[in-house]
């Protein structure tokens, strides 16, 4: 699926080694469209630098001179905004603006994301041109996120929607091996308490919890075959070693 | 909520910028405990100008010289990783780590999170050592995240699954016995290793990929203590019987 739909604009940006930070941080989520709204000083060694194998969304990237115009033709446009304001606006998480700008761009409208200035964010009058406001949720000690963080913030939470939360949720849905049976894993329990009777780890005549908690245990993690055939393996070699060392020392 | 039983760990970090810029993500999002494994430059003047008023962080931060020991009483670890390893290993995506180190950390256990090298991320041997994989799903185009961007998003969804606790907890958050450390899981593989040389099951000479198979399974699973202290005895039983069998017939 793709991301074309969508660009991120940033608003008098500073510290031009920033801009090279987003660059890296929206491709590598898979976003590069990219708006500079008057930087500060740009082009700039230091933005390209900090953009290390991103440079080719720093070379597409365009620069005007005001929003109004980066946004001009976008029909849903998100502003990024730490602060409490006088008067609310409609606000959202990171997570849930990325889910509407991903609905919307995929629905074939020209989306945006605004991020403010360094050390004041967007003006108040900036904000009034969005549809949305997101906050980013960060702790009361230190709520103040660097500009290329908060960027990679809300591509990921992007490129997370995009992806559909189609990861898997279960860890091993990849797993390389087929899980064992239920009837091999019986076999396996037969054997495992055999040998440990000739080790004299468990007797019979009082077997208290032992064979309950490793058949948790293994059921727990649900072993995979290759898994129990070594764990197979180690309980036919302990017996044989066992019946070894005892005849080849009767032997003697 | 309290998230002060989760430690970040940073193993070999080359760039002495990016333990400061990882400091000031973590801050940001409520997190405090931050260890360094053998950092190449540290303590540097850039660490401190890029953690800005993260400084606290950096200066609570331990310094160690191991993996091992940075994670020793962790009962739950979690491997960043980037590439397909050879055999997987259970991996889960930012979202579903973040939600375990949580449920874990408030219920108690003591929480690790681990970020490799900046060019080759973590080693074989340390993702060995962790439960659980933690995969961050960037584009193809561009998949090699800064250190600190890396650490920004696990700590934004940490903060974020904090924040939106209510679902119940993880299947084992009523778990009867406490689980093992990293470093007693160290002594059960040397033990492991050991007497699956004496009953000539491993070769020593070509181990294939035995013990690596053996730890994603103990690791996988998350031993208990209780289930720890019965495999350590079926380790001794297993030598002990081996050598009573072999002097027990020479007596005859």
């Amino acid at each position: 699926m793709s991301l074309d739909n969508i660009r991120v604009v940033l608003v008098h940006t500073t510290h031009s080694g920033n801009i090279g930070g987003v660059a890296r941080a929206m491709k590598n989520m898979g976003l590069r469209n990219l708006t500079l709204v008057k930087p500060l000083e740009y082009p700039a060694p230091e933005a390209e630098w900090r953009a290390a194998s991103a440079i080719d969304v720093l070379e597409q990237a365009s620069v005007v001179e005001t929003v109004a115009e980066a946004i001009a033709d976008a029909q849903f446009v998100v502003g990024t905004s730490a602060r409490e304001r006088r008067i609310p606006w409609p606000v959202q998480d990171a997570r849930q603006c990325a889910s509407r700008l991903v609905d919307n761009a995929q629905a074939g409208e020209q989306v945006a994301i605004l991020f403010g200035r360094e050390d004041r964010g967007l003006l108040n009058e900036e904000l009034e041109l969005c549809n949305l406001h997101c906050h980013i949720p960060t702790h009361e000690d230190y709520p103040s996120l660097n500009l290329a963080m908060a960027v990679q913030l809300v591509a990921y939470e992007i490129r997370m929607k995009a992806l559909g939360d189609t990861l898997p949720a279960e860890e091993d849905a990849h797993w390389d091996t087929p899980f064992a049976t239920a009837k091999d894993m019986q076999h396996f329990y037969t054997h495992l308490e055999e040998t440990l009777i000739e080790i004299g780890f468990l007797d019979p005549s009082a077997p208290r919890q032992l064979m309950r908690r490793l058949k948790r245990l293994y059921n727990r993690v649900r072993l995979d075959e290759m898994e129990l055939n070594i764990l197979r393996g180690t309980l036919a070699e302990t017996q044989k070693s066992l019946r070894d060392a005892g005849s080849g020392g009767k032997k003697t």
